[in-house]
């Protein structure tokens, strides 16, 4: 099971909420790899998910922390690097929400403190995780960043609404935080922008059941699965891939550069 | 002096400094071409400013108005539909600052209250702008809205900061809104990605003149004036440009696509 | 009837095959801007169109030349010059066939000599007529050529075959070529990406009214028409776009940018 | 050495010249993972390198083809899975030679002989080593596919020439292809644009040192080595990248997304 690719290496994992995330597949699979990290989740998504299962399987600790608050994360930072032993090897980046989205507000009628509180938990705090990893001097050379997107923030899909924007800025922090980070400490870091997955937070956008079946049928492939994505953060994660940063990676079964798929076409 | 390209069309005109402003170089070239327009900016801007001798250039009226301010922008457009005498054909937004830049915060140490200070004037006062011009339903069929960027928000330039983002975002904003308001009202709304452009407002960036001379060097056919992309933004605004949308368009004299020039290499 | 964009400017446009062509639409519109041009086609594509009758309708002489022969283009760049009194302002290139697609050939079954002939005439021809104009120092300072070309260069579509990977090496000459024209010669060299379009080459592609019908449904503002892709050449053909080279400009209704459109999400 | 991520797949890689070639540390480091393989080189190239003392070290066998040759390339596939016992799991294309290029031909002075040559070689193998694999049916399910591309796909870069173009074409291919071999048998095809490397063959091109050394300095993370290609095209050959496809993969340090560097900047 594994095959040490990520043997000694430590990392913090954001976003794990229950069995169904991309993050908690990615745990387990950094897991089976040889990896030790740290599971961090905001305090309220810990209280509805199920995260110290995944802490117990994997020999875990858990540091509650908001993203949005560099405190909290100069605090996950510093116990992380004592608890692992070391400096941070890689970190998961899987968070995102849209206060508009849950509260029903079209894109052309956004509520601008939904906005901004939006921008600000799926966005900016993106930033302050690498801002306060930079500062702390917490990463090894080449370690590795990755952030999940969605290509919303390439193409419109008239439901993803702002998260589609907050993505674009999420994509643009991994190129501008990247180019220091590389040129400073030798630390990679990318987005993977991976097919929309049935995620229990995925399940509360506005037709999402079909648009998934949509993707499926558009993607040569299929869609990639959260394990898909597990897997492909693993190489992300290694050794192997070190000279590949401040890059979108799709990952999707070929839908981006699909331009219509035979079996969608023949509806029309 | 023209070509009546704009003859009977009314708009507003967002961010005319003084005249090395694109957005003064706009209204004067929209001006000739036929156009009608309200001037306006920020009520700070306008203190510091010349927009006065503009409007007097250009038989136009001035709105001060905050474009952080949905009740300033939805007063201005009100105005504007009744001082132009009908629906808004053309809008130009050419806003942008980052106070993270001004107070010489490297981006690998920003201060959030100032990142979101200027994510709030560069990148969400599009939305703002946007979703009062359509709430207000105050745009005619195949109006143009254009904002202003730069490829920053696809490659990182160290001096450029946060703006890369709030550009990224801004970008974003285009193409989500530019969907919604295709498919409804049959308004586009595009950016344009210029050449590093001597302003005022770009004056401040640090290293900035080296750096235009760099990207002269770097574009086959030299940079792009405020001039020429006051010329540019005419045709985007014309009749002739009527199923361009959610585009990011370069207006750089070829930069973009440049992966390295003659001039440059030999410097190595 | 037109803006006199074009007043004074001369030109070459290739591939008028009947009033359904988009190089008879620009044409036209050419002509009410007051552009004069010499119009060419294949020697064999001439017996088939109705060429004879654009250029009465628009004062301008037929020159034969086939875009695959060097010396044919020679020929037709000189002859146009001592007709037009003058060197050449602007060119469009609208060639395009598939042997493979022509004969029934899969994508997975291409016969190589088919591929190699498709290659020649709708790739290839651009960079021949763009060294032939280069040699010939035939071009005025910022002149304008542009090229038709597909949305296939960047994405897949099943039917679209070898013309997808025509495309994109098209689009590439203009890259490649528009440097060096811009540096000796302030000459832009751009592609316009335009929605299908019912034309009568259009017309042999297997499923193509289905394509048309699920484009028109992904363009938030509809498919762009032939007479539409004439209006926007023409703004690229004027003196308002000197500084736009080397770009790859989407006009398609916003087809490009939209992941997936409501109607078309609704089918699943 | 090695984590046996490729123990038990088969697979085929052309163009290993010399110990700097990609191919060749490719190999060694498929080897290294458990993989076995044929070796392939076009007859002449074979004589100039020394491929047989990589056939020895990684205990594969050789089997010369030329890639422009079905016939050939049938012959290779037919043998090879004959060698190795089974279906293909993996290949990789890094073959490229432009004929202009090394008769010192300009970009703007082209001999078109030449330019077919080089499309041939440099472009169109992809295309028939797929199709012959396709029409073999000679890949297993989740077999992956790596061709070599360069950035000059998407920016010019005055001394690459028809290569440009060339991998252009090439990498339209792999989205073409990808799209039919992804659906049809599950195959996944990649194309991976790797830094400028100081390979024996790329050693032939003018000012090639100047622009490593550029590149180095424009890459945060400096240059990617051949040896760094090798280890990221081994993870996409296994089983952790199975939903990526259709995709051009930067691998550069970081030098696609950087617009400038502090470095290079200072020079201005």
């Amino acid at each position: 099971m594994g095959y040490n690719l990520l043997k000694g290496k430590r990392g913090i994992i954001f976003g794990a909420l229950d069995e169904n995330s991309i993050a908690w597949k990615t745990a387990q699979s950094v897991h089976d790899e040889g990896g030790t990290f740290v599971l961090t989740n905001a305090p309220i998504a810990m209280r509805m998910g199920q995260i110290d299962e995944l802490a117990k399987k994997t020999g875990s600790q858990i540091i509650p922390a908001d993203a949005t608050s560099v405190e909290d994360l100069d605090n996950l930072i510093a116990k992380s690097v004592e608890i692992l032993g070391g400096k941070i090897d890689f970190v998961l980046h899987s968070i995102g929400m849209s206060v508009n989205v849950r509260k029903g507000r079209a894109y052309t009628d956004e509520n601008y403190d939904f906005t901004a509180k939006g921008w600000d938990v799926s966005a900016l705090s993106f930033h302050k995780v690498l801002q306060s990893l930079y500062k702390a001097d917490a990463m090894n050379e080449w370690g590795s960043v990755v952030a999940l997107t969605y290509m919303a923030a390439q193409r419109t899909f008239p439901d993803y609404n702002d998260m589609a924007d907050n993505k674009a800025y999420l994509e643009s922090i991994a190129r501008s935080f990247g180019y220091f980070f590389g040129k400073e400490k030798k630390v990679r870091v990318n987005t993977i922008s991976q097919s929309p997955t049935a995620t229990t937070a995925g399940q509360g956008v506005k037709g999402f059941d079909g648009f998934i079946s949509y993707a499926e049928k558009m993607s040569p492939l299929g869609n990639a699965t959260a394990q898909d994505c597990a897997d492909y953060t693993v190489t992300l994660f290694s050794d192997l891939t070190r000279k590949v940063t401040m890059q979108n990676l799709f990952h999707d079964g070929g839908f981006s550069n699909t331009g219509v798929s035979q079996e969608v076409i023949e509806k029309f």
